[in-house]
């Protein structure tokens, strides 16, 4: 099987004791369907709020299933059970502050309280690891704000090679593979 | 009394010698005044640009009397004396990046030099602190750009509930309170 | 010899190696020329994309060499090899989340991949370190970003007074000398 992994992680207490279905982690994945022209295949987890079991999927997707990629929902927000920056900052080699910035900035023109996400980005070895908030609406805005820089991301870091629909997406690609 | 207290602490070396008239703390009260339409009461402290003193100071605002938001005001700019975002980073459990940036990227507009503001924002256990600059023009653009998120901020870490006067400034609060 | 020097380090394995001509210090040289009209001079340094050394030769132009300012070009992507940012938190007492926010909203403007600088700025002692892109176009676009408050900076932290050509660029010095 060659084509790439993509981690998706739903972080949610509510969801994974089945209180409420997972609504995060399939509209992750409908996100990256309609944006995406190369195959992959999700590799989906579903966490509670705990950041050792947050970190221990990170890793396993990271270093074990080796996703290029991985995309978190949920556990982003002030509330005392909200753990998924920490979990990602603790699992990560170096932060990516602009991530959070971008997504911040462009949540904010729709609600104010856009400012309350602890949403953030990082690597760890060869894989990208980013933050999005729990809500759909929330998801799909926040991913259209990053992912034209995640592909030439991925190439710098030794990760797997993505191609977009230039009609829904296009993505960005400097001429050299020179760093920014 | 069970009306909520409001820290608000004027952090500068002048106006604590008596040198001259603290302007930041009276700025904050009539903007929070201005602003809220529930009964509040301020709890006004004046510390010298002394880490040890300002964390103190917090400490005891949060845990102490009980405030569930804790405004700072000066001593966030490169000046070697300036210190209270440290002081904040050292007494905070998590902190809150969105703030900082999202008042930083309004006084942009003003001045150019709210780049060299450090200020940030954090929780620590059940109170929210922010910082703010000294300027009473920049507190109040300040205050302005994130206080619509403060009062879902407050009911997620389980603070008081705070309305204000919807002609003034609107609040927004998501339907539910699951946490962004 | 009294006028003062900026620091300008060109952080590139490539060039560094004489593979290729360093661009970016000269665009930096080029950028500062432009927009000074007190003398000054540069002391540049080209190093390979080596934490240590880049350390070093930060803490030499700061301590030995007495930069007030420091500009470094080039690593600040997400590559393995990209350590500038560590570096320059490395040898910083503080840092300035502001000049990194300010630099990638205003290259996002232009590319999508400035969200995946991780460039910073921060104080040491009496010197401003400011880290830019490698890439000419972006360091005309990220000093043009923030060098308006610069002069204030290097007012605020005891290092050489600046000023610019204001038909080039106008700096922003609030009346009083209070910080922000």
């Amino acid at each position: 099987m060659s084509e790439p992994a993509i981690g998706i992680v739903t972080v949610s207490d509510r969801a994974s004791r089945g209180v409420y279905r997972d609504l995060g982690g399939p509209a992750v994945v409908a996100e990256l369907t309609r944006m995406l022209c190369v195959p992959w295949r999700p590799e989906c987890r579903l966490v509670p709020d705990e950041q050792p079991l947050i970190e221990a999927v990170l890793r396993d997707l990271a270093d074990g299933v080796g996703c290029g990629l991985i995309i978190t929902t949920g556990g982003t927000g002030p509330a005392p059970r909200d753990v998924t920056p920490e979990a990602t900052v603790a699992v990560c080699d170096r932060m990516m502050p602009g991530f959070g910035e971008a997504m911040r900035a462009v949540s904010l023109r729709s609600v104010p309280t856009a400012s309350l996400s602890r949403q953030t980005a990082g690597i760890r070895g060869r894989s990208l690891i980013i933050n999005l908030p729990g809500k759909p609406a929330a998801i799909a805005e926040c991913l259209g704000a990053v992912f034209p820089a995640v592909p030439y991301c991925l190439d710098l870091i030794g990760g797997p090679r993505l191609e977009t629909d230039e009609a829904v997406i296009r993505v960005f690609r400097p001429k050299s593979l020179a760093s920014p």
